[in-house]
C-alpha cells in the first residue's frame, strides 16, 4: 500500500508517494501562486495527487490516504485549515474540498508538526517513544512527541518551542516578547548578531567573507568565520552554543525525551554543532548527566514534512 | 467501589479511602520515621491501609486498587521506587513488597505527578483534556497532562517545570543552573529576595512585620507588606509577578493547555495572584490574547497528592 503526502508551502506545493517503509517513491511539485483562492490551490493539490498516482501506474485501491501538511493553524480532527499567514486560507474545510476530486481519507496537520512527526517515525527519532524536534531555520520551530503522541495542544497551537523566553528582557523577538530562544538561536538572529559585531569591528573576518557586503552574510558564512578562528565571531558562536544549550536543557527538564533532533539550516553544521553543546547540555540537566538524551541531527532534512504528512494516518 | 491512595512523605505517611467521586471518605496517618528501612516503612503503609478498610467496614472485594505517591523517581510500569532523596528507598519493588500484606492491584507514581493528576481529574483541572499544574512552594514543581495523559518522560523524570531557565545567568538555583523559574518564583526565593531588600532598607515594612527578625519572614508576610503598600516590597512582588508570567507564557507556548492551575503556598494568595498576572500572560502568548487558557488556583490543596494517588488506576 501507498500513501500520499502533501507539503503545502507558500512557494511550492509538493506531493509525494510514500511507501510502507516511509520512503518517498516519487514526487511532483508546482508553484503555489499563493495569491490565488483556496479552491484554486486545492484543485492543484488534487490534480497533482492524481497525476502522481497515474505516473506510477498505481491502482487507486492501493492508496490508503492523503496527508496534508499546511502552514498556520490546523484542526486535524475537523480537517480545517483555520488560518495561514502565507496563503489565503481561512477556515478551509480541506477534507470536503479534496473529496470533490479524490475519494480517499484525508489527514491534516500543521507543517512543523508534520516535519517533527516524519523525523520521529522515519528519521532521527525512529524507534523512540519520545522525541523533540527543534528546527534552527529562519525562525526556531519544532514539534514534540511524547508517549508516541504528537503534542498539538488544546487549540492546536502547542509546540511553539522557539517562543520560550530564556532571557527575560533580552533580545527582541518577532513574536513581541523579549529573550525568546528564537531571538538567539534562529539562523536569522545569529546572522544579525554577527553582522552587528562585524560592523563594529572592521578586522572581523566576516567582512572579508562577505566582500564587505554584510547583506550577503548567512549562518554558513558566520560558522566559516568561526572555523577560521575569528576572535569576534568566536564570541558570537560561543554565546550561540550556550543559548542553544539553555534551551535544550529546558526541554529536557520539561519533557525528558529520549532524543532531541536538530533540524533547519543551522543543523547543516552537523556533528560539530552537537559536539559543541553536548557537555554543556549534559551538565545542566536537572539530574546531572544521568539522563540518556541523545542529541541528533535531522536525517530527513527538507523531506521530513512531506514524509510526515504522508504517514499522518499512523498517528495514535 | 473504593480505592486507596497513599501519600508517602518524608515526614508522614497518609492513606486515604477514595470513593468513585474522587472524594476522600476517610484518612489515617502515621509518622514516616524516615531513618527506617523500606521494608519497615512499607509494612506500616500496608498496616494503615488494612486498618482504614477495617475502620470503614468495607469488604476487601469492594476495594479496587491501592495507588502510591512517592517522593523521588518512580517507575510506574515496573512499580519500582528507584531513588528518593527524603527516604531510604533505592530500587524498591513496591508492588512485590505490598503484596506480602495485601493482594490488591498496586499503582505507583511520583508524588508531584500524583498531585497534578489529582488536580486534573478531581480539582481545578477537571473536565479538561490538558492541564498544567505549577506548585509554588518551597521549590517550584508541577505536572503536565496533555491529551488526558500524564507526561512522565522517557526516564520518568519529565515535568521538572521549576527548572526551566527564564533568565540565563540569572539567580543561582539549587539545581546548579542559574536563572531557573524556581530561583525566582518559589516561596523560598521570594522570601530570600525580599529579605535582602529589607536588610538594605531599614524602613521596609517587612522589618516591622517580622519584629526585626527576618528569619521569621514568610511568603505570606512578604505579600502582607505588599498589601500594606511598602514601596520596596512592591518592586519585589511586581518582579515576582513578571517572572511568574514569563514562566506561564513559556508553558502556554509549549503546551497550549486548556487550564493552568497554581498550587503550593504562594497560591494561598488566591485570585489576587491570578489577577496580578492575567493581563501580562494574555498579552505575551504567541498568538496574542487569542488562546483561551484559564488560570486557576488549586482546589484540592494538600489533598491533591492523596486523591491523585488513589485514582492512578484511571490513568490512560
Amino acid at each position: 500500500m501507498f500513501n500520499i503526502g502533501v507539503d503545502l508551502g507558500g512557494t511550492n506545493i509538493v506531493v509525494g508517494l510514500i511507501n510502507n517503509n516511509y520512503e518517498i517513491v516519487d514526487k511532483l511539485s508546482t508553484d503555489t501562486r499563493r495569491e490565488r483562492t483556496s479552491s484554486e490551490i486545492i484543485k492543484d493539490i488534487a490534480t497533482l495527487c492524481l497525476k502522481l498516482i497515474e505516473d506510477n501506474n498505481i491502482d487507486m485501491s492501493n492508496i490508503s490516504s492523503i496527508g496534508i501538511g499546511s502552514p498556520g493553524t490546523c484542526d486535524p480532527i475537523k480537517k480545517i485549515i483555520m488560518k495561514s499567514a502565507n496563503i489565503n486560507f481561512e477556515n478551509v474545510h480541506i477534507e470536503k474540498e479534496m473529496h470533490k476530486y479524490i475519494d480517499l481519507p484525508i489527514y491534516l496537520e500543521n507543517d512543523a508538526n508534520c516535519a517533527a512527526y516524519g523525523e520521529f517515525k522515519a528519521g532521527a527519532g525512529r524507534g523512540s517513544n519520545s522525541t523533540i524536534i527543534i528546527t534552527l531555520g529562519t525562525g526556531v520551530g519544532g514539534g514534540v512527541i511524547t508517549n508516541g503522541n504528537l503534542l498539538t495542544g488544546s487549540h492546536f497551537m502547542g509546540g511553539e518551542l522557539g517562543h520560550m523566553v530564556i532571557k527575560a528582557n533580552g533580545r527582541q523577538c518577532a513574536c513581541g516578547r523579549k529573550g525568546c530562544l528564537e531571538a538567539y538561536c534562529s539562523a536569522k538572529s545569529l546572522v544579525e548578531i554577527a553582522e552587528k559585531v562585524a560592523i563594529e569591528n572592521k578586522d572581523c573576518i566576516l567582512n572579508d567573507l562577505t566582500k564587505n557586503d554584510l547583506a550577503t552574510s548567512s549562518a554558513k558564512k558566520v560558522f566559516e568565520a568561526y572555523d577560521l578562528g575569528d576572535k569576534y565571531i568566536k564570541k558570537v558562536i560561543d554565546e550561540y552554543h550556550l543559548n542553544l544549550s539553555e534551551g535544550l536543557i529546558n526541554f529536557i527538564n520539561i519533557f525528558d525525551p529520549e532524543i532531541i533532533v536538530l533540524g533547519g539550516g543551522v543543523s547543516g553544521r552537523g556533528d560539530k554543532l552537537i559536539n559543541s553543546i553536548r557537555k554543556e547540555v549534559e551538565n545542566g540537566m536537572y539530574t546531572g548527566a544521568k539522563l540518556k538524551c541523545e542529541l541528533k541531527i535531522s536525517e530527513l532534512g527538507n523531506d521530513a514534512g512531506l514524509i510526515g504528512a504522508g504517514i499522518l494516518y499512523s498517528r495514535i
